[in-house]
């Protein structure tokens, strides 16, 4: 099982897992496909270009008993791709427990040809006391060992949780644990939430959202779902919407109907998880998060989150084609800021010019250095350290002034001018920082209002330095 | 020509025109067909729903001639639905006149059949002298006129500019002079922008972006465009992009690759005027055209426009069934917002109440009467006026805290925390009118940082105004 990743931004990779049955790129949208009752046609997820399914060894167990290890799982559900099998863990979660151990669950998915098998779990749900959860977790590592005794191989990490704080530490501790592995999320299939969940490093991640959601007529978009008679108009030209308008599509038999918004909503999915894709690609997933947020104030809490999720820069190339966009306060935080900011936190000013720092707001040209402005203050103030200054990533010396991301990025002009300092903590410890490991005596500014609010916060701690007004 | 009205927000409308080759529904996005070397074949635009095209009538008379008149545009461009037909403006714009007369234009485009025409204007441009684009306008006036006098019907105004103050302006003169015209927009077919027309108002607008840009193989998305070459995936689910992969469609000979890029682009652009007309439906396009203004900093920019747009609110329903969603600033200029703050403006606390103003911060309890906190508030001060606030909506008296959408909105936590006075000046300006229409002498105050912030500023102006601390 070979995971080799071919590119990357922020904590979510584009990948490529070979198995038994062939390979397939993360990350991935995995259907859950019912082994006894699907509804929608596996061939047709074939069609759409679902290269892996996940489906329910327990519930085969208990169906097809030992008939399945004599035809398959391939040929019990007629798909010819990768099957993944979950193992009864969702099963012992609602009832309680289940009636097989874990090495009958790891013989069983060997046995019918498995190609992604999971040790048969004790989740722990939520709200346990943590006495408990460490027992529950205890039993489920020994059933992983000896799952793997079984099946000699190590496969995959099982996470279950929402997206929220708990849910982002398990998967941090998940991927300090096993950085190189492919990582799933079960259940996981809302449009809404799939960029955040691939930006925080999930590769992998299942549900049978399109057809629970399907059933009570819900239809999914980008931003979420919409009862089907709430539409007027489908938000979307996949085929499915192509072939029906809303009132023929609500006229259809229960069955049929249940049928065709599922098709819609894996479609959906699909063209979501495309999008992702092409975003890791083009190197613009935290813009994407961003943007995607702005779908719920819920899923914009969440983004809180990545302030400090240490995985984000691994990831980030460290250089970009494209300027990077910035909006919101939260922006300082995205991985080229933080790099920037430590990249000047090591910059030291020439000992000739570390009396004194001018402070020149950014201007339109980019980089500084090209600029007039920079010609003429030079001249002014030879023995001075001059540099330009970002809200989003702190202090810019005109020597760096040319670094990604310093001269590739753009921000709304209605940002810049509103920036407020207490909305910017990097930023006042950024040059808080640059005046202590240069030790300059005298600052200079321009009395823009947000550098002048940023002084009077750092002058409450260094009384002695000296704030110059530049005249223009 | 009739203008049936189903639907509306902000300043967009779902309506109906009916011509004599059909009906067809705005807000539409209308391809440019070439009256001779057309790409796309028009059959296939019918096939995708496009119930209106436009084309050229001024190239039509210079390549057909009088055979115009005898076949008719529909027989010429073999297409079956409206066809609305431009004068030539454009090429007087970009050659500097045209050899035809209104008069010429008019009665040609009267005797191909034209299902609506357009009047030869002189364009302005941009940039031209006040002088002299007044005189051009007078001439388009003279010649709107005598092509009324020939074709005897009033049918389009004509805007021609770009998304900028300009622009606005132009939409909003235009909507005062015929507020129950259709409007449409000339040359405007780009994804990123059409959710923000459609909510200034403009009910019809067309391109050849879809063409022009696939000649480029420029690939259109939701965020806009792509080169065809640095794509890995489509992120789409359209007939065309299912058909083929990245490589495959980059490998046709260029002919067939334009016409397959214009196919997708036809489809993006229709997905989008569909989703824009779902929104309008539910009520929501003022969130989306802020989610879509975080694709770029530029449309950003552009969305300052909305502040003061007059036509936002006649279009917005009183009432709406989902909670408005409320992330930044500008959207305290949000209709549903103003009208709000309008009526607490004419809201008067009951005389017994006009000592004390008791202002509580917003709890998560909707509608706020409904909590118990207001039980006890009520019991400890009860001849006082309770209010709650909301830096988006403004004071909200007690009264009326069910009224929509005081209790039907969603913040995230972090904007409710992070507030700051100086951003919300609706919010200043609702408080100190609220001060002096009702005589409050004392306003009793939970010391949260915003409402520190506002009674600050307020003080300066009411030096007599008794603040006092409500300790929890």
């Amino acid at each position: 099982l070979s995971f080799e990743v071919r590119h990357s931004d922020l904590a979510a990779r584009i990948g490529k897992i070979e198995t038994m049955h062939g390979a397939f790129e993360t990350p991935v949208f995995i259907p859950v496909i019912h082994p006894v009752k699907q509804i929608v046609d596996t061939k047709f997820l074939e069609k759409l270009g679902f290269k892996i399914v996940i489906t329910n060894a327990y519930t085969t167990l208990k169906y097809y008993g030992t008939e399945a290890c004599e035809r398959g799982i391939h040929d019990i559900i007629n798909y010819n791709g990768v099957v993944m099998t979950d193992s009864g863990g969702y099963q012992v979660l609602r009832y309680g427990s289940v009636e097989v151990n874990p090495q009958t669950m790891a013989a069983f998915q060997k046995d019918i040809s498995s190609d992604i098998a999971v040790p048969l779990d004790k989740p722990t749900g939520y709200g346990l006391s943590y006495e408990l959860a460490k027992e529950y977790v205890q039993q489920t590592l020994n059933n992983a060992r000896e799952t793997l005794d079984t099946i000699n191989e190590a496969r995959e990490e099982k996470i279950e949780s929402q997206v929220d704080d708990n849910c982002v530490d398990t998967i941090a501790a998940t991927k300090r644990a096993i950085p190189t592995k492919p990582i799933h999320l079960f259940g996981a299939g809302h449009p809404l939430t799939i960029p955040l969940i691939v930006a925080l490093g999930c590769d992998m991640f299942d549900s049978a959202s399109y057809v629970l959601y399907a059933k009570e007529d819900r239809y999914l978009h980008a931003n979420g779902t919409s009862k089907l008679q709430d539409l007027s108009y489908f938000p979307c030209q996949c085929p499915t919407c192509l072939s029906y308008t809303v009132k023929e599509l609500l006229d259809l038999d229960k069955e049929k109907r249940t049928a065709e918004v599922a098709n819609h909503n894996l479609y959906m999915l699909q063209a979501e998880v495309s999008i992702v894709k092409q975003t890791i690609v083009d190197g613009r997933l935290w813009e994407y998060v961003m943007q995607k947020a702005h779908a719920h104030p819920k899923v914009m809490e969440a983004l809180e989150l990545l302030k400090n999720f240490e995985f984000l820069e691994y990831g980030t190339p460290l250089f970009k084609g494209k300027a990077l966009f910035m909006f919101d306060p939260l922006d300082q935080y995205r991985p080229e800021a933080k790099r920037f900011r430590r990249m000047v936190s090591n910059f030291r000013s020439p000992k000739y010019k570390r009396k004194r720092l001018v402070l020149y707001p950014e201007l339109d040209i980019h980089p500084f250095y090209s600029s007039t402005t920079l010609v003429n203050l030079t001249k002014k103030f030879p023995d001075a350290q001059i540099c330009t200054y970002s809200p989003f990533l702190g202090i810019i010396p005109v020597e760096i002034s040319d670094i990604f991301p310093a001269a590739h990025n753009l921000i709304p002009r209605k940002t810049l001018t509103n920036s407020q300092a207490k909305d910017y903590p990097t930023f006042i410890e950024s040059l808080n920082r640059f005046l202590i490991e240069n030790g300059f005596e005298e600052v200079m500014i321009v009395e823009d209002h947000f550098i002048l609010e940023v002084i009077e916060k750092i002058s409450t701690q260094k009384p002695n330095l000296k704030v110059l007004r530049l005249q223009e």
